[in-house]
């Protein structure tokens, strides 16, 4: 595709849509917007557009449209595959402040708001109400657009499902700027093809979501965790398809290692309730009957202890709670602070193949001799595994970047596995997804692609070529 | 569309692909084809297949591609919607020969099934196991292909949702016969457009589904109803949001009219436990803690005292459980049995507009004079309304039916409702769908058709024109 280069005339168009205020270009743009949290990948906007409404979107994506501008929407820019950088140039669109919510309404249980509405802001709004929007990924500060977009994943996946799950309805503008409801605030339906489930996850390739309609269910009463430490990481993985064979619905799985705690533990400055172990479980349970979730969490710490476990930490305070999951969520920070620089793999296996793929992972450290941390979600099969470049030169890290990573995703398609479990594909992650799919998938999201955006002007380059 | 009619040509191609056994022509092919459970609709196909494999499947739909000869594929043809009918002639494609149940997975609690097995064939075997499939359509001789194919929903989509949220990963046969495996075992996934959920529900029109593996949960070990008479059906219905915003999590809450009771107990020859009341609101509740099942019935029987309700009859045994849910399994068959023609309405509003939505079918029932029995699923806002025929001659019928059904869905689209929860678009309800979609939404789905069956041999003229 060959795209425009942004003119001063341009500019002055965007500037008549949004204000002179809302649009920045050169030393104007801050420098985060030339990056997202993937680290290593750079490229300033040629413009940065900062939107109000749906009108204004649209009005931008109708200029972009007859002018063959790109367009890379944004939200926090807290992804990690470079879905959000504007790696063709161009205008790049940020829905930070679309950020009200539009409205609670308790008797269909929907919370309706704008994209650039934080996930933290969300969950501070709706649980003084008694209510819980159960996607549950690490990263608070990103936008709902964007987890909207990615169709965010997070700890509570294994109980709850995923963002995509919770979407009702989505306002969207389209390539053209043509303004689109899409879904409505219906619980079931079977009402033609499901624009709204392939627009989520899209990672703002199809559209630009400007406003969303989600479905909240009510907080559970009662929340407990455990912390079970196991002499290694294999007895601790292995344990975990045993529980779901066992008929337990634990709401959340993750899975800790010692060298992940202590570097979270140096990044917070604060002390982890337990690191006498190698290897940790941590479960949580929630309900809304005391005695089902505390029979429940006995069942599964007795299954523990006879898998091998060495002791379980029972977690039913907001306190303990606190110093756990606060640990538990600085884990990608904590690694980043312990070397100059890493990539991230987010593959999802079938959850009884999470112990293969961990000790796959161990042969690929020793391999390559570089240190590898994992975290993840146990319960739902998602693995966070991160390549630490520590004193490499270029030439080293890249060579053994991309050789660790080939192997990382074979070994996974070769365990049935997906690429991605929730970061996505954006850029970063795209030719792996070239290689799992046969050439049928890739001709048909092809060519959903053109029929969304036959200008191929919306975020182009990222998830499908 | 211009299609070619099946020549003697094609039935031997047919016959080597599938064995001259398996390929009905003319009067061969039995009465039942011609139709699905839709009357007033009814074409037979030039010639009916039934597929034993993916590979006939394949063949099939290749040599139909390359003679440009519609295919129509078919279950059971338990469908209300004329989607399983050849109405543009061709072949009629049959699955209900794959009817192999393929693998249980218990550690990642997943079931891999043909396309023919029966959703009563899943219940008999997953129950015994301690494990539950959890949508629950009424008609459980329907096939899971078919159930896919419209994304059923049921009585558990309240708490459970409805079958796109159990579908993990397809085997389809598109248009030109290239078998592809969509998804995976993972339960959870952003790994680029999910052509999955766009497949699920797209009624036979996108491809042809030949294997799914759908999601499992535990079987609850405790599940009550509460059968509760209200004297009138709006004093029912319009505690259906106060329970839930109160934040009760019922698995079902279906509601019932007197009228349909009595045409349900003629039909079975069985008395239902209780018939005093005009109304009644069946509410159903399941978990794996009679503490905590016991405890939210209470609550919700309290409630509904409170809002005006004349009794609660609760049933824990599964006597009476069998006695209030066969009834509720043939409201549809005993209306059928109570007239002469009758076409159905399955539109779904907000949980908080059914009422509304009623109080409308009344009126309308005193405007056109005629029966208009309803029952349907109160906790989701899935209504399903009957016209009745009973001795209207043939222009009178057709006259009313077209004035009711457009009033009824001018009504739901009013207040914010769509087309259909659960039985899909087909060929009946087509018109009304394409008075609620936008032309942005028309194009879309369009394009989306054209991607995956460019030549419109799929089940043509079936949801997307």
């Amino acid at each position: 595709m060959r795209y425009n280069k942004v003119t001063p005339a341009d500019i002055d168009r965007l500037k008549k849509i949004c204000g002179a205020g809302r649009v920045y270009t050169g030393g104007k743009i801050h420098e985060d917007y030339s990056h997202d949290e993937l680290h290593g990948l750079k490229q300033y906007p040629e413009v940065l557009v900062e939107a109000l409404s749906t009108e204004e979107v649209a009005a931008v994506m109708k200029y972009a449209h007859e002018k063959n501008i790109p367009v890379t929407p944004r939200g926090q820019g807290t992804g990690l595959v470079g879905g959000a950088v504007c790696t063709r140039g161009g205008i790049m669109l940020s829905l930070a402040k679309m950020n009200r919510i539009l409205e609670l309404d308790e008797a269909n249980m929907t919370l309706t708001v704008e994209p650039g509405v934080l996930l933290m802001e969300i969950i501070d709004y709706v649980t003084p109400r008694g209510l819980l929007y159960p996607p549950d990924p690490g990263e608070k500060s990103a936008t709902i657009g964007g987890n909207i977009s990615t169709n965010a994943g997070g700890m509570r996946a294994v109980k709850y499902g995923t963002t995509r799950d919770y979407v009702l309805a989505l306002e969207v503008v389209l390539a053209d700027g043509t303004v689109l409801e899409i879904g409505s605030k219906v619980v079931k339906t079977s009402s033609g093809y499901s624009l709204r489930d392939l627009i989520v996850g899209s990672e703002g390739t199809l559209c630009v979501v400007t406003k969303a309609t989600v479905k909240l269910v009510p907080l559970p009463e009662r929340v407990v965790s455990l912390l079970i430490p196991f002499p290694d990481l294999q007895k601790a993985i292995r344990t975990v398809p045993k529980l779901i064979s066992a008929k337990q619905v634990p709401t959340a799985v993750e899975f800790l290692e010692r060298e992940v705690i202590l570097a979270a533990e140096d990044f917070l400055g604060k002390k982890f309730p337990d690191k006498s172990a190698d290897a940790y479980l941590l479960i949580s349970f929630d309900g809304h009957s005391k005695e089902y979730v505390d029979s429940m969490y006995r069942q599964v710490a007795d299954l523990c202890l006879e898998e091998g476990a060495d002791d379980v930490l029972i977690s039913a305070t907001p306190e303990r709670h606190e110093a756990i999951w606060s640990a538990r969520g600085a884990f990608l920070e904590g690694i980043k602070a312990s070397t100059t620089e890493l990539d991230e793999c987010d593959v999802v296996v079938p959850r009884d193949r999470v112990a293969d793929f961990l000790l796959f992972i161990q042969k690929l450290k020793e391999k390559y001799g570089i240190r590898m941390p994992c975290f993840g979600h146990a319960g739902d099969g998602n693995v966070h595994v991160y390549a630490l470049r520590d004193d490499l030169s270029d030439g080293k890290w890249n060579s053994v970047l991309e050789a660790v990573f080939g192997e990382m995703y074979a070994e996974s398609r070769r365990l049935g596995g997906e690429v991605s479990g929730e970061h996505g594909i954006g850029i970063a992650k795209r030719s792996y997804l070239l290689q799992d799919l046969c050439d049928g998938e890739k001709t048909l999201m092809r060519g959903i692609k053109e029929v969304f955006d036959p200008k191929h002007i919306l975020n182009p380059g990222k998830v499908v070529p």
